[in-house]
C-alpha cells in the first residue's frame, strides 16, 4: 500500500518535473510533438532511464525477415524489427535475410563471452609497477570472492595485467549473465578495487577505476582477437543458383568485392573489414532497447567471402563486440519490450540468442549490399526508396 | 486536387499495408505498444524512410545545457536534447555543458569539410591501373561538369587515386550543402563514373561504385588528419577554481588522466585518443533525426587536455567525421523536426551550427567523465541514477 | 694540394681518434675483429657517416637472381644482393625470382613521390589555429620559392593543413631527386619555417620543427593511401603449371592462404596485409647502403594473390613507404657502391630502378613464403638451411 | 679426426661455391670490396647463416655510453656499440645516454617474455571450429609434452585459440631460453600440430603452419597490450636542472612537445607513441648479430614524458616486441660476438640484460630527440654532422 503511493507520488512527481521545463522552454510544437499524452503518462516508466526528461521521440519501425538461423538453442526463424529513418535499409537487410532463408539458414556461434573494466594504478617507475603487477596476479582468487558481493550476475574471469612505463593497467574481465552489463562491471570493479587497495605490496601514486583500455564506446583493434560482450559468428553457404537468381551476379564477383572491399577498407585504418555492419545493429539496438551508442564498438568485426570447393559461395561475420542483453537496461522499457517480444526474446535466457541475430542479420546486410555493389543496382535502388516507390521494394533489388 | 488525392490514397495505402503486416504477425501486446493511433496517423510521413513500416518505438529524452558556444556565427546557447535510455548519461552531459558555459562559454569551429564515395577499377596489371590513374587525374574538370547535372547541392571538390596492384581506387570527395548527402554523393559518383567510363584509355576489367575506401559506417585511421562530413573543434579554457568547485578534482589529475587514458585508448587499438563520444553523439544523432548507424564513424577523434602557461586547463576535442545535415534524410521527420526546432536549427543554413553543437556537447561529456573518474565519482553517479534517484541529479556528480 | 693535406690529416685524425677510443676500451679481442687493417684504412670515409668509430662490422652477403623486372625503363635482369645472417632467406629470396623470372618477369611502377616533414604551430585556440591554416594554405607559392635556396635537387610539393584542437600541423611534402633525403627535407623545412614565422597573421606560442606526423622510422596506416619516399608496385601472372612445378602447391590454395593471411594480419594490427616484406627489405638496405632503420617503414604495405579469369595466379605487392636513394646517405661507401654496381644502379638516375627492385624482390619473397606454407615445406626448409645442409639449397624449397 | 676433415673439406667447399659466383658475375671491382681475404677465410663461418655467398659487407660501428642501467641484476655501465651509415645517429644516442647516466642511470625490467607460432585450421562452418577451438583449448597439457622433444630450450607456455568464421587460429606461446627462437618455435610448432592432428574431434579441410597472426617481421597494434619477444620498459627522472645544462629546453616543454608528438603518430596511424625506436634497435641489432628485420616489430611501443609532483621530468619507453638473444642465430658470427663481448652480454643467460640495453638505449634515444626539436637544435645538428664536422660532436647538441 505504501509502495503503492510512493509509485503514485513518484509518478505525478517526475510528470510535474517535465512540465515545468516545458514551462521555461515554452516551445509550443515541440512540446506537443514531444510531451504527448503517452510521454507524459509514461513520465515514471523513464525514471531510471533518463534524467531532465522531456519526453520522447517516435522512430519508425520496419520488419526484415523471416531470418533462419541454426543457433545455439536449434533452428529458429525470426521477424527482425529494424528502427530507423534511413531509406532502403529495412529492404536491403530483408533481401539478405530472405537470401539466407531460402537457402535453409545460416550458422551462429556465440564463441566468447566478456566485459572488461579496466582500472590502472600510478607508481613511481617501473620497478614498483612491476612488483605491483605479480601481486595482482597472484591475487586473483580473492579478486574474484568479493565479486558476489556487490553483484548477482556478474563474476570476474580474469585480470590481466598490462604495464606501461610506470602505470599498471588492469584487465578486469566479467561475465554478466543476461545483461550487457556495463554498470554491473562498474560496481565489481569498485569492489575489485578495494580488495587489491586494502594491502598492496607498494601504494598507488593514484589510480583510476577506469582508464580507457577497455574499449568502451569505441571500434578497437585489440578486441579483434578478443571479446567485449559476445563474440558472435553467423556463416552461410549460398548456391551460385540462389545467388544468381536473388542478387543478380555471379558469386566469383562477390569475392571480387570482398577483396577489393577488405583492401580499402584496410587501406582507410578501418577496425577489421566489413562493409556497413553499423546500419543493421543500429536499427536492431535501437528497436530491442539496446545501448545505441555501443554501436561505435559492435560495428568492427570480419567479413569474409570465398568460392568453395564446389562451387558454392561461403560468406561468414565475426562480430568479437556485441555487447547487448535481454535484461537490464532499456529492455524492460515498453518499445523495446515489445521489440523483443516480436522476436521471443524478451527477458532471461535469451542474451546468447539474440546476439545469434544481431550477427545474423549483420550477414544478411553484407550479403545485400555486396550483391548490389556487383550487379550496379545500389544507386538505382537507394534512388527509388528515398522517393518512397513502393513497387521497387517487391522486386527487392536492394 | 489530384495531388491531395494520390496523398490520401498513398496514406490509406501505407496504413493498409502496416495493418495487414499485423495481421500476419498476431502480436497483440507489441502491436498496441508499437502500432498505436499516432503510429498508424504517421505511416505516410514515413513512406520515404522506412520499408515494412509496422509502427514507431518511444525514446525518452532529456535536456541538458543551457550550453554556450562561441562558433562560426557568434555566441549562443543551446538546449541539447538528448534521446537515450542509459541512465545518468544526460545528468553527464548536463554537467559537463553547465561547466562550460560557467567558463563563459567553449569555441567550436568548422574546419574543413567533405563527403566521399571511393569507386575501384579492376585492370590487368599495374601498368594499365597507372595509365588509367593519370587519366582520371587529368580529367577532374570534366567529372565535375557533370555533377551539377544530378544533384542542386552536390559538388566535386577533388579526385584522387590510389594504386593497390592493379586496382585504382579513386576517392571523389563531394561537398554536400547542409544535407549528410549519402545519398547526394551516391547519385552524383554514379555520374562521375560515367563520365570516366566514356572513354578510359583503358577499359577497366570490372569497377564498383563504392570499395569500401570511403569510411562509409566506420571509425577509420585515415579520417584523423582528414574529413568525413565535418572536421570540427570545440575548445575551452577552464580556470582552476571553476574545475575544483565544479569536478571536486584539481586540473592537474585531469591532465595525468588525459595522458593514462591516451595511451590505454591507444594500446586498445582505438581510433584516435577520446573517452565516450559516442555516448552523446547517438543520443543527439537519435532526437535530431540523424542517421545513428553514423555513430559508428562520427565517435572517433581526438580529446586533448593539458595545463595553459597561466595555470588554467586546456581542453579540446577534434572530430573529423561529423556526418550531419540539418535538411533530407530524417530530419523533416515529427520528431527530428521538433528537436532540431528546440535547437533552433532545423533547415537551410544550420548544418555548420548543428556541427558545432556536436563537438560542443561531446567536449562537455568528456569533461564530466574525466572529472568523475578523477573524483572518483563515477561509480557512485552511476549507481545512483539508475536507482532513479533525483537528488543525485541535483548534486550534479556525475 | 692543400686540400690533400687537410684530407690525409683528417685521416689520421679519424684513425688517431679511434686508437685512442680502442685504447679506453682495452678489449683485445673485440678491436681485432672490428678495427683491423681495412677499418683502419677506411677510418676517413666513414667519416660523414658515423661518430665515436671504433671500427666496421661485417656482414654476410648472398645473392638472389637473376630476377627479371618489367620496369619504368624496359626490361631488366638483376642480380640482387642480399646482406644478412638468418639462414633460408637468401634460399627463399632466390626461389621466388626464379619464379617470377620463370614466368617472364613481374611489372614494376613507382606510382607516386615524396617525403615528408610535418612541423607543428600551437596557439592559444582553434579560433586562431583556423586563421594561421588558412595563411599557409594561401601561401605555397611563397614557401615552394625559398626551398631552392638551401637545397639542389628538394623541391616543395604541396603543403597540407591539419588542425588538432589548437595545433597545427603542416604536412610539407617534397621531391628529393635521386637521393632518400631526409636531411634534405629537413633543411628545406627550416627555410619553409623561416617564411612563415616572418609574418604569420597570429603568432604561435611555440612551434616544432617535426611533430612525428610524417612517419619517420615508423610504420604508419596513413601511409597506405599516400607515400613516402617512393609508392612502388610490382605484379606478375604465374601460370598454373608453374607454380605446381615450382612451389607444390595448387595456386587455389594459395589464394585461400592469402586470405587466411590476410584476416590473421588484419586481426594482429598489422600496417596493411603482408607477409614478410621486412626480410627482404632489410636484407637489400643493408647490401646497398640504405638507411636500415628505414625497415620500419618500408616494410608495410598489401600483397594480394589472386585467381585471374584464365586460371592462372595474380599476385601483387604494394609498397607506399619505399624511402631509397642511389646518391647521399651511406650509397657511397664502399661496400653500398659495389652491391649498387652489381646492380648497375649506383649514382644519379637511378633511383626508380632501385625502387622497383626493392618492390620485386619482396614480390619474389611473398610468393616463397606462402608457397612454403602452402606446401609444408616452410618448417624443413629452415631445419635444413640453418644446418647448413647445401642440397636443400639446390632443391629450392625454401 | 674426421669431424676435422669434413670442416676443412666444406669450408674448401664454400670458398670454392663462391669463387665459382663471381667467376659468372664477373665485376672485379665489387668482388675486390665484397670477396676480401677475411671474406674468403670466413665462408665457412657463414655456412649456416646464409646461401649463395658471394662475401661481406662492411659497416661502420661507433659507441655511445657509458650508459648506466639498473637492471633485473643490478646496476651497470654499458658501452653500446652502434652500426650505421647515418651521420648523427651516434652522437645522438650517446648525448641521451650521457643523459640518463648523469641522472644516476635509468631503471630498466623485462616484464613478461614469449614468442608466437600462430596455426590456422579451416572448416566446414562456424560449428566445426568452435569444436575443435575447444578440443586445442582442452589439451593444453599434451601439447606442451610433445615440445621437449624437439627443443632443448622452448617450452609452450600458452595457447589460444581466436576463431574468424570457419578458421580457428591457435596462439601458440613458447619461452625460447635465451635465444630469439623464431626458428625453434617453428620446429615446436610443427610437433604440437602433428600432436592436434592425430586425432582431432572434426577433421580440418587444410591447415597452415603459420597464418599471419604472430605479428612476425611487422609492427602489430595487438602487441601493445602483449609480447612479442621481450615486454621491457626503461624509465628514469631527470631534474630540471640537468635537462636545461644538457638539452637547453625546459622540461616543460619537452613534455609539451610529447604531448604534440604523440598526438602527430596517432594521426599518423603509427604503432603505439614513439620518435624513433627503429634508429637505435636498428643500429644495436646490426652491430650484435640480431635479425635486422626485426626491426619491423621490435621498433614499436609508447614513450611517455610528464613532470612529476617534485618538478622533475619523468620519461619512460615500452617496447613489447623486442626478440632478441644472446644464443643462436646471428649472435655467434665474429662481428656480432665482438660487439656483444664488448656489452660483456655473449652467450647464455644474458638476453634479459640485453633486452634492457635495447630499452635502455631507446630511452636515451628519445630524449635527445625530443630534446633537439624543443631546442631547435636538430637541423643545426644534422647539418654539421653530415658534413663530417668533429666539433659539433664536442659540443654534443644532437
Amino acid at each position: 500500500m505504501e509502495a503503492q503511493l510512493k509509485l503514485a507520488k513518484n509518478a505525478a512527481s517526475a510528470e510535474f518535473e517535465s512540465a515545468r521545463r516545458w514551462q521555461r522552454i515554452g516551445a509550443p510544437g515541440p512540446r506537443a510533438e514531444l510531451y504527448d499524452q503517452k510521454a507524459r503518462e509514461n513520465a515514471q516508466a523513464y525514471a531510471q532511464n533518463i534524467e531532465a526528461y522531456i519526453g520522447t521521440i517516435s522512430v519508425p519501425v520496419g520488419l526484415a525477415g523471416p531470418l533462419t538461423i541454426n543457433g545455439n538453442s536449434g533452428m529458429a526463424a525470426y521477424r527482425v524489427p529494424l528502427a530507423t529513418t534511413e531509406a532502403a535499409l529495412v529492404a536491403s537487410y530483408n533481401r539478405g535475410a530472405g537470401l539466407i532463408s531460402a537457402a535453409g539458414g545460416c550458422n551462429a556461434r556465440v564463441v566468447s563471452e566478456g566485459v572488461s573494466r579496466t582500472p590502472m594504478f600510478a607508481f613511481s617507475n617501473v620497478v614498483e609497477a612491476a612488483i605491483f603487477a605479480d601481486f595482482v596476479e597472484a591475487n586473483i582468487d580473492g579478486m574474484k570472492d568479493v565479486v558476489p558481493q556487490v553483484t548477482r550476475f556478474g563474476r570476474l574471469q580474469s585480470a590481466r595485467t598490462v604495464i606501461e612505463g610506470n602505470h599498471v593497467y588492469v584487465d578486469l574481465r566479467f561475465t554478466t549473465g543476461d545483461a550487457a552489463g556495463q554498470n554491473m562491471v562498474t560496481f565489481a570493479s569498485e569492489a575489485v578495487l578495494g580488495f587489491i587497495l586494502d594491502s598492496p605490496p607498494v601504494k598507488p601514486r593514484y589510480w583510476f577505476l577506469e582508464a580507457n583500455l577497455s574499449g568502451d564506446k569505441k571500434a578497437t583493434g585489440g578486441s579483434l582477437t578478443s571479446v567485449r560482450g559476445k563474440r558472435v559468428i553467423a556463416d552461410v553457404v549460398l548456391s551460385r543458383k540462389l545467388i544468381e537468381s536473388t542478387l543478380h551476379t555471379p558469386p566469383e564477383r562477390m569475392v571480387e568485392y570482398w577483396s577489393a572491399g577488405a583492401i580499402g577498407g584496410v587501406m582507410s585504418g578501418a577496425t577489421g573489414i566489413h562493409g556497413h555492419y553499423a546500419n543493421g545493429l543500429a536499427a536492431l539496438f535501437l528497436a530491442c532497447g539496446q545501448d545505441v551508442a555501443c554501436v561505435a564498438e559492435a560495428a568492427s568485426g570480419i567479413t569474409r567471402m570465398e568460392m568453395s570447393d564446389d562451387d558454392h559461395l561461403y560468406a561468414s561475420v565475426t562480430l568479437p563486440n556485441v555487447i547487448v542483453g535481454t535484461v537490464g537496461g532499456g529492455t524492460c522499457l515498453p518499445s523495446a519490450r515489445a521489440c523483443l517480444d516480436l522476436l521471443g526474446l524478451a527477458g532471461p535466457g535469451h542474451s546468447v540468442a539474440f546476439a545469434e541475430v544481431c550477427a545474423s542479420i549483420v550477414l544478411a546486410g553484407e550479403l545485400s549490399i555486396i550483391g548490389a555493389f556487383c550487379s550496379g543496382d545500389f544507386a538505382a535502388a537507394h534512388r527509388a526508396l528515398s522517393r518512397g516507390e513502393p513497387e521497387h521494394l517487391e522486386r527487392g533489388h536492394v
